[in-house]
């Protein structure tokens, strides 16, 4: 594989915002890295929260964090890949020593808070990227396409690592709110643990998709007579108020409300009815490098099939404007 | 044991408030039923919120959940309870048949909802009181006073029930954030579980207390050096919007918050901050009639003390003005 | 219903073994209790475990524990239940009132022990069964069969809580050894919980079954290469040592056996094998009224199908001795 | 630090068994190692185990599984660690990188099975000990001193392992078999939990060390008329058949049997009993990096007190013999 000694890249900075750089240097991987070809990369609303919205994460690195590539180059010590191996990138990217790393909990690493692939940390939007941990890697299926591995890092991984931590079984009754991109791949995850699942949706389109996936219903708003606690487990995608007060109103007692989307900045809950009903709130967050290996298996088996759609990277800050404008649907992945 | 026809007690009515009655009947229990003549029953907080602010459990019932008595007649079928039992009541009177009531979770019976002893239903500020369902009754250790029982059937119990749901162990890194009745309470049973314990509370006297109790540390406010996510749990026994803030700071990755207090009627989550670290917000609610029996035998070897003040019913109003307005502390258990 | 003084039904006594009795008279039901008419009821291996190899459930009793029926008629203080309602019984009989019938533990109700439905207590091979405690009945579906209701009772709820027990997933990689009556269920269940389903089973017809319904794999023994440490979850529906010690050296660290079926009454483990590589061996009993709810669910749906033949009770005796002769396949159930 | 360039250590092999090795080179730490000045090693029936009965663990290793030492040299990209900082040795020596390292699993890493420090992968019975992975290191605590640190590691290590993962409370009976080394141990962090622990042992001392350290009750056998399933949880630190039966006896339904000791090869099981109860046997393993550093907390505040006795290394032999024939009580450990 020969390598170019620059390359092109998107990088953000707090005064610029993203630009493209047409000079980047392709680095050369130390002891315990590995240099990482990008073969596709994924466009996420988390780059909106970033780039219009303030979101810090730090300041001037390469963004993109849904990343699928091929291993380029190997640093002395690095023991698990080799050149020409597929991998994707688990975003949170763990230290790998402390507690969290040890406890089934490195997506939520404090030392690696701020230094996620393409959220802090250099990520996708470029042809290589130097990657400090290859720990967090993970292998590609070889029936799986890398735009379907990029997407899947992140759209598939984190609606599964939500459905996980609130441990679906067949007999959970199940609500979730948006159906739309994380919101559809978990209506498949979620039938795949065998759960009963209730999908709310204004869109028709993002409706019948549900259906398709599996949904036992699809609605536009829940019937006047549903009565209040029908549900042991709400995921909330869109996270705004009128959303998250479907949720709780509908909770089970005992029941979980999972605000995965990050709508409104605040939510507010009922105090006495949270504690009355018992019910629980629980943050979720991307996901570990375990769950992305589980989520590759049922993407690789055919369970999950996310939705994506290709273009190349140089057309980023096309879709980018699209994406803000709302105007596609499905996940795009570009390919450097 | 003679048995009046008649007896008085404080009613609570939506249209006149809590209202003394000098001639309520004394009932005859029916099958699967038993009369318990009252020998302690406690004051609490919750009596104000429906009392002064609206809080709905119902209409037209004598008031008064934390009830310690003992068994004066028994109806037809009951098995369990004989006359001369020394007994304290479950408040959430779970129903006995649904799946709630099977699987540990009796507490938020949907059925019982509403028919609460001394909340909804008849309760503890008369001298007998017919139990519907003598299963959610709990014999008192022979050592343990009517009063200290009393009390602990809500003032340890609401605790003890927020602490074993969080899962305290000696690894756990606990902040309790108010330190009074139920709070001081806490910080005797935390210590039970061996976690390390830091109270806040503004009063010097609650603080005293919490490390007498042995609180690890009992602290106007957390030192300006404090690192955000230093505990494991933090129990908010204030439940006010700034408290809150604190348990959310101050909360580990992957930590839980109780909110357990009733202090304001709605609390806003910085959301972005709870997926992001995946806090956990658990709602908690006063506790199960298994909880009791474990807080008995803790209460019985002496290892929490509820602190517990006495008087006779028929003083029940002067106190109910001195809670009103914060003039007294410990728990306030009259005797009919 | 016009309900007849005396019936015909099957008693088990030590000295004489399960005898036809004529002349059975037919209870008025008491308080709280109710009279079922028996509309199916199963015959398990069980059965000979009693009859034939001497386990002690109590002495003079009518047998049959897989009991569906209608309600016909209702003692005083029985709200739940009116005449008509199609119910099934859920064996264990929990008395309602102990921490483990609170705690989602009414199948080992230490109370109950020896007054299980048909196994000690009287059960199903009669017209008309007394019910002491009818919060251990549960609704049947209107679209399930008497005969499929009565089988689920055991033969997919036995399976149904070993496997929510294990709290497979789709991430799960389990072996079931054993693919007859219970173990046919066990598949079914195991993939509506999403996870990888390898069997295990010397019959051709079984391992063809099993993947019908849906098995990855079904095999005669595993193959000469497959790695120690494979499974996670390990069901032994057979559980004599030779299938035992294939569970134990297949399970992986941290991995569960649970030992179903009850082939061997003793079984030796490697004690070494199981600390160092943490492996869990779990009793799991019969099932609790949830999980029969949930069964049903489960059955209505369609998702779970058990394999069902029918005949009268009469025909009770030949068959029992088939079934000891290992000549039929399916469950048997029985209209009196 | 002045490093030499050969050292003495013991080695064992197959062949010859332990022996004393006067020239063993001290190595140059690689990239990503560091040199370790031995302080204190501790002795275990674990060695006994490999010398004279064959536990098969690897050939040609220095022994010594019970390490606390200094840090005396640092390789390249060793970030967490510099010279001077004592630290105790994770036995297990988890690889980091696998499911079950970042798993909360790192003891039953199936890539470091029998890469165990001083059990297969070179040890503490040495002067100087090349530490391949620096993460299985943790840090000890400045009033700690090296022998109470190194006995801590196992000794204590195990026995809250075996506790944390039984999930102790204050609600919990706990029943502990054998209250020498570990099982003395165990009636200290069972206390902390909460727990309420009788004890089992035959000898007078162990039993009145026991009452010292805390103990409900402390027993030479269980009473005659002692309730079969009276305890929640039964630790066995001895795991010989008549133990273990005790164990099983005396275990309630739901209740958990942890065989911490290998006294017996294999145990027996009475599978119906196991199945109608649901007792869980769980096999238990060391302890992991976050044990340990939860294990040094415990220890640094005077909480949990292991006895260890010290003497120079070269005595080693001496004291071997002497476990091997039970002639001295509490943890030996050796200082090079």
């Amino acid at each position: 594989m020969s390598i170019p000694a620059t390359q092109y890249g998107f990088v953000y900075t707090k005064a610029s915002g993203l630009t493209l750089n047409k000079n980047i240097p392709v680095q050369q991987p130390g002891i315990g890295q590995l240099l990482l070809k990008i073969d596709a990369v994924g466009l996420c609303h988390s780059d909106l929260h970033v780039i219009y919205e303030g979101l810090d994460c730090g300041d001037n690195y390469v963004m993109g964090h849904e990343i699928a590539g091929t291993v380029a180059d190997v640093g002395p010590e690095v023991d698990d890949w080799s050149v020409g191996d597929r991998v994707a990138a688990v975003g949170p990217n763990g230290c790998g020593n402390c507690s969290f790393c040890r406890g089934d909990a490195e997506n939520v690493c404090k030392r690696a808070f701020g230094d996620w692939f393409g959220l802090g940390n250099d990520g996708g939007y470029q042809q290589y990227l130097i990657v400090q941990r290859p720990r967090n890697l993970v292998k590609i299926p070889d029936n799986v396409p890398s735009g379907i591995a990029a997407a899947s890092t992140d759209a598939v991984l984190t609606p599964y690592h939500a459905i996980k931590m609130a441990k679906l079984t067949p007999a959970s009754k199940v609500l979730i709110v948006g159906a739309g991109g994380l919101g559809a791949n978990a209506v498949q995850i979620a039938k795949t643990f065998g759960a009963h699942v209730t999908v709310l949706d204004k869109k028709d389109k993002a409706r019948a998709e549900a259906l398709k996936f599996g949904a036992d219903a699809a609605l536009e708003s829940l019937p006047a007579h549903t009565e209040a606690g029908s549900f042991d487990v709400c995921f909330d995608f869109v996270s705004v108020q009128a959303t998250f007060d479907i949720c709780q109103k509908y909770c089970q007692p005992r029941g979980i409300i999972v605000p995965v989307g990050l709508g409104a900045p605040k939510l507010t809950i009922d105090v006495a009815d949270l504690d009355l009903r018992e019910i629980k709130i629980l943050g979720s967050f991307w996901g570990t490098t375990t769950d992305l290996e589980e989520v590759f298996e049922l993407v690789s088996k055919g369970i999950v099939k996310p939705n994506v759609r290709s273009a190349k990277l140089e057309e980023l800050p096309v879709y980018l404007e699209k994406l803000k404008k709302n105007e596609y649907e499905g996940r795009m992945v570009f390919h450097p």
